[in-house]
């Protein structure tokens, strides 16, 4: 993984090569191992104009010999989808070994152009429709009033707001997690930030739309993450005391439900799958990254995956159970609000963070005796809920 | 496959539902059986501004109930590369019913800004490098004189003369193989173009780039396809009779070479691949489907696949070999020339093709005793060739 941030120097082949190298060098692999390929990345053709094949030529230099190359788009569920391809390869036997890779470059050109690529994430064909499920969610209705910040922030807010109406949330657990998740990427030297921020701080932040302000919104991150997915017979003998096990991987598209209907939700269906496939439950699950787009995110999300009841995410955060040390530590990277929001790399990011911990590799960050690691992936928007959502689960 | 042509009145949702719901009712099976959806589409990002989860929108209203959406582009192999992933997720068994989709609306707004988006296949960082490739080629060197034609038909002239200067090939068979399609075509009530041409006709078209004429170069065409990948269980019993075995789906991304080394062409790799994995040769293969962005591309790609030797795809094509009726027909759809191109579509078109051929179902352009048949899709364009390659063995 790239440290993520602001990189004016680094390009999108730049920071795919760099994720790509350190991830060979990590498995003892070279890049002849590798027999499939899945690239991530959303923004690029918008924002750089490489409309197509983006990862065949962010690879090209680096001397793949007729290897199959996808370039594979979920929105900001690209890197799990990614992932979820490169093990379906294995899986399949078509690819003893599988490289899945993201990558964004978000800072290019003007804040709002890229703001307005990152929209493109709903149905744009009927723009009319998002206002709809907003109003019923109580948000925004003046889209032309957005400004400079993105229209998931809206949606996060309107989701937040309901959330708090049905079970009692507050504005100052919400800035709780923001401010935990701050807190644990002061010790993870590839954050976009690293800057300790308490509820206090979190709270004085401008508010983008009620209840969320500023730090408890991802950032605009280039970065890129890769994993190398093998089968048990390809792992080199020198990296197989550090190697991961995937016990699940799942992929589910929203469905139409009602909006406070938090059963038939994608990323709960998703992860009640993944649980099934791994034979574990959420009460084994030592350590999550969650898809924390914004704070209140986390606090749905650490619901959703079983981590905590639900309407318990809130008062969980406060209380300190999600934080180091507490009973189910969660975004221990920093998350997608400290450690930063390269789509693309997201998903991919995530999981470096994961294995990092069950590696026992994570310094300071250490989760004590991690086990058993569930990452959650969220992508887009319409039926009112996210587009895709993915869960990974992997076991030291 | 919806008909293919220019459809004002259609959206890239309701193509894609209606080559959706086709391939259901084929297969029996309703869509509450499909356990993954790989949706293939290049250029509706650029065109339309649906950046992302192109095809959970265009597949939102038919009621996919937390079923995985991936988004695939591989630039004019976006459909072979969907179907690849599809049958992949029926070999990982994390599907027993997958779903192949693509599709392409190219006709939106000016037919100029139509022409930039499908010339965003090649890398955009160095165009430089894009003209000293075609200057080795004998090329045209001035981009900004290509007019309302893509940069790709330039490409495909540079690399017919380079073939008529080392084979002897000769314009008259370029001209031959475009004469053979839109015969075929004639006999294909779901082609864009459905006119016969003698090979005077399409030598008198206007002059895109020496060699090609008009006729010889696939048009801006809309349309989607669709192919129901399932494992044997899952197939209705009802539908047995008619299913079509994969033998091999195999994709390879460009290599460095020499522009004249064919033995290490992409897509003469790929296909031994596919060979090797189907346990047959180019010998057994009764009807093939090749990707003829141009006519040149049919001469070269029959010759990589070893459907002709090395320099005899131009007079196999003049002798009526690559002919209904000949030893090999290739193309009997009428191929991109005159079925039309639509990028996502096109390789699942192939598909829907071959399988037809295979049922012995395809009417008038039957080809006899069809059992072995071969499809191969090429996209994008780096190291001098094209950027990927696919290529699909079936078995009737």
């Amino acid at each position: 993984m790239s440290r993520f941030g602001v990189h004016p120097d680094q390009s999108v082949a730049s920071m795919t090569r760099a994720a790509v190298a350190e991830a060979l060098a990590d498995a003892g692999l070279g890049l002849d191992a590798v027999q499939a390929v899945y690239f991530g990345n959303t923004t690029q053709s918008a924002l750089e104009g490489q409309l197509m094949i983006g990862g065949q030529i962010a690879l090209r230099r680096m001397g793949l010999q007729a290897v199959p190359v996808f370039n594979v788009e979920n929105a900001c569920a690209t890197g799990a989808s990614a992932l979820h391809l490169a093990i379906g390869s294995v899986l399949a036997g078509t690819a003893a070994v599988a490289l899945a890779v993201g990558v964004e470059k978000m800072n290019v050109g003007d804040r709002a152009r890229a703001m307005a690529v990152f929209d493109g994430a709903y149905d744009v064909s009927d723009p009319d429709e998002l206002v709809r499920q907003l109003d019923r969610l109580g948000g925004v209705t003046d889209t032309a009033a957005l400004g400079d910040r993105s229209i998931f922030m809206d949606i996060y807010a309107a989701f937040a707001r309901a959330h708090m109406k049905t079970f009692g949330t507050t504005q100052e657990q919400i800035a709780a997690v923001s401010a935990k998740n701050h807190a644990h990427a002061v010790h993870n030297e590839r954050a976009h930030y690293r800057t300790a921020m308490t509820v206090e701080d979190v709270l004085r932040g401008r508010e983008l739309a009620f209840p969320l302000t500023v730090p408890m919104c991802s950032p605009l991150t280039d970065g890129a993450a890769a994993v190398i997915v093998t089968n048990r017979e390809a792992i080199p003998s020198a990296a197989a005391a550090r190697a991961v096990r995937v016990l699940a991987s799942s992929i589910g598209t929203g469905v139409d439900r009602d909006l406070d209907d938090y059963s038939r939700h994608v990323a709960k269906l998703t992860a009640d799958r993944a649980y099934d496939q791994a034979g574990v439950g959420p009460g084994d699950v030592d350590v999550a990254e969650v898809h924390d787009a914004t704070a209140f995110g986390e606090i749905l999300q650490s619901e959703l995956l079983g981590l905590c009841e639900p309407g318990a995410g809130g008062p969980a955060a406060s209380a300190g159970e999600t934080s180091l040390g507490g009973r189910i530590p969660i975004n221990p990277s920093g998350g997608l609000e400290s450690k930063g929001h390269p789509l693309g790399a997201t998903g991919l990011g995530q999981v470096y963070e994961l294995v990092t911990q069950l590696r026992g590799e994570a310094g300071p960050r250490q989760v004590d005796m991690a086990r058993i690691a569930v990452a959650e992936n969220g992508g887009g928007f319409f039926h009112g809920e996210e587009a895709t959502a993915a869960v990974t689960i992997l076991e030291r």
